[in-house]
Formats: C-alpha cells, structure tokens, sequence
C-alpha cells in the first residue's frame, strides 16, 4: 500500500441503464463497470471511490473518481485502456496521478448539478434520455423566485429522502439559477455537498411552483417545516446529471 | 379522393434504429412507422410524403411530411393519437389542416441542416447517438473559409453520392455557417434542395480540411472538378439533422 499510486478519474456517463454510480448486488452500476475495467488493466481487485455517488438513472458530464493502484502504467495508458473497455455509455475523459492524499469524495470542495425540463406539449424524440418532459407550461420566473430562498445556509431536512437521517440536515446551496431557452428549462445548484435525493426534491417542488401549484412564497414554508411530508414529490432521475466537481 | 383533407405533420425523430425516412422492403423506416399509425387511426392506408428523405441513421428536429385522409379526426386528435402510437424515437410535434395543394416535398422553398460534431479525444457518453465523434483537433476557421465557395449556385456534382444521376446536379447553397462551442463543431447549411447525400459529401471535405488534410483553397478546386471522385469521404449519417423546412 504504501507505494500505490493515486490516479484521479474525470469521468462522462449516461446513467439511464445503470443502478446509479454505487455498486449494488442486484445490477449494473457505474462504478462496478469501472472496477471491473481497472481489475483487467492491473490484474489486481480496485476500490474506486466517486464525488458524486449519483442515483439510479443520473447521469454525469463531469464526475470525479480515485483509486489506489500499485500498477506502473502511465495514466494516459490506463485512461486509454478504460475507454477501450467500458461500455459506450461510459466514458473516461481523463486520468491523472494525484497526490496520495488525494479522496475524490472527502476532498470534493463543490459539486454542481444540472437538471434539464423539456417544457413542450409533446414528448421529446431527440436527446429523450436526459431530460424530463414536462407537458404543461413551466413559468420559469415564479420557479426563480421560489428557488431565492434556497440559497445559503438552511436545514433541508424538507428536501431529503431518507428516513435514517444519519447526517446533519444543514446544507449551503451556494448558487441555485434557472434558466429557459426555448422549450428547455434549466436548473442549475452548487453545493459543498448535499443530502440524499435533495437536489431532485428541490426541483420536484420548484416544478410544482412552476406549474401554478403552489405559490413561489410557499417554498420558504416548506423550508422552514423541517419536514418532508410538506415539499411536493421528488422529480424522477432522468433529468439530472453532475456536471462538475470542485478540489 | 375530392373530398380529402390534406394534413401537414411537423416531426422530431432520431433515426439511430431507422432505415432512414423512406419505405424500405427490408427494415423499419419513420415514413413506415407513420404510415402504419396513420392506418390504425383512420382505418385505411395512408401514403405520407416527407420533405426531406432523410438517409439511415439521419436524424430530424424539424421534419415535414403530408398526406390526404378522408378522415374526419380534427388535425389535434391525430396529433395525439400518433403520439400514443408512435415508438419514444418519433414524436409528432404537431399537425394541422394545410391547403389541398400542398405537399411537403414539392412545396417546400427551403430546407435547413445542421451537421455535429463532437471534437474532443475522448469518444462521447452522453448524447452519443446524435454527433459524430471526431477525436483529432479540428481548425475550423480553415473550414470557414473552406466552405465560403460553396455558397451560391454550382454545379454540385464533387458532392453528390450517386451514380445514376437523373437530376441536374446544379443547386444553391443560400447558407454554410460553421460553429465551435468548446468541443462541440456545428455545420449548418440552408438551400432549396439537395443532391443525394450532398451534406455529408460537403461535410466529409470540410472535416478533411478541418483536420489539415487539404488546404482550404483546394475545395474550390475540387467544386470545379464536377467530379465526385477528387473529393474526401462522405460524412457518416449520425451527425446528420434536418433543423427545419420552409414553404
């Protein structure tokens, strides 16, 4: 162990036929196709460890990855040889030594998400993998002025999806901006980390907002109830994707 | 037949798993798909006429197609019921009553393309059905000024794909515009109509140039040639759109 290397992973995915990024006993995942990559290069069981450990269906344009490997080849070899070995929905678009101190996870500073609306009558033929068709008009600036009160530092514990609540509810959103071009609709949040499920609970309540459901002025409500049984439905994982990550 | 209303279809598709648009004896196509929708719904066999005949693996934002039906269904309803028929890869965006002497292909004054290119070293995960992946850098003001003699009317023959040729081969490119946003190379391109596989013979050539291949002065030289044999490989139909048409 204590000549292995650190390799950093910088990594592109579509996520809609995986488990998510974790690895899982019942079906494919990220990360296991990664692994099982890496244990072919190196001939020897790696453990990678991922920013963002994205759901089932998430995608990432930008996730970052680290391992620990006792092998000598170059990293541009061993990016090379993933890409030749990984399915063509995932790529690697980098690898790079790092420093050993280097934990995708534990060093991550921010990460930022992306959750793309298609907001047409009709269902889209055309890019259908990544993005959530919403039929009905999305009024983009009611979503805007509900997202404000997101911003900063809150207890989300109105924005999480696990019962267990094993980590403290207190989160900073650092940026939360909304944008339409055309029929797409854009919601995009930066965070030093978040809680289970809370970007796609964010934006399952702002799409609420934005179909007239609840005026943006109830958002704050919701925040302030600390309780989940009060924010609108979590909106489904097709449409988000990790975009980047910050060290 | 004199009592036929004529209805004008606007269609996205992406065409990965389609023969191209066109009836074929031996696999399935998106005029195909529609036709056979179109029987289910108004209960007699429909011929659809497309604006673009769009290749195999080409894809559409913006196609035009028409057909006459006796059918009395308001132009909403089959609309929707296309769209409950159709496979997730076509979607009908809309349908309305046109004028009986319209007709998709013959009215059409204008159609507009939009080739992608994805030009980076490492080969796309996401949105991988809808560019072509170029891994090599690509100069693209070289393809700039490359494509500037291409515009106006010319005898196209350089860029035309087959053998036969029943039509004259002169045509009038009204539009060539080259695009970089990062990785991602546009070529889009705007005339009255095409000769068979022109766009991609035209984009072909413009990557070669891109890559250095030829100087961007050669492609002036090959247009005059009128011979398809000087210029470069056709471009494969993956990066291939048709955006829009006109009338």
């Amino acid at each position: 162990m204590g000549n292995d290397r650190t390799i950093r992973l910088l990594i592109e995915y579509d996520g809609t036929d995986y488990r998510g990024w974790q690895l899982q006993p019942d079906g494919p995942t990220v990360q296991g196709k990664i692994e099982s990559a890496l244990r072919q290069i190196t001939g020897a069981a790696v453990r990678v460890a991922g920013a963002g450990r994205t759901d089932a269906g998430v995608h990432a344009a930008g996730q970052v990855a680290s391992f620990r490997t006792p092998s000598l080849l170059p990293a541009a070899t061993i990016a090379r040889a993933l890409n030749a070995l990984l399915p063509p929905d995932i790529a690697v678009l980098s690898a790079e030594e790092a420093a050993a101190s280097f934990h995708a996870r534990f060093s991550a500073v921010r990460k930022k998400y992306r959750y793309s609306i298609l907001n047409r009558p009709v269902r889209p033929a055309l890019g259908r993998r990544t993005v959530l068709h919403v039929p009905r008009p999305l009024d983009e600036r009611a979503m805007r002025e509900a997202a404000r009160c997101l911003v900063g530092t809150h207890d989300f514990s109105s924005f999480r999806c696990n019962s267990g609540k094993e980590d403290l509810p207190i989160r900073t959103v650092q940026a939360l901006a909304i944008e339409r071009r055309e029929d797409l609709v854009t919601i995009e949040i930066e965070a030093a980390s978040f809680l289970y499920k809370m970007v796609r609970s964010i934006v399952g309540t702002l799409i609420a907002v934005g179909r007239g459901k609840a005026p943006p002025s109830e958002v704050a409500a919701i925040l302030a109830a600390r309780d989940r049984s009060v924010a609108f439905p979590t909106a489904p994982a097709c449409g988000l994707c990790l975009l980047s990550v910050s060290y």
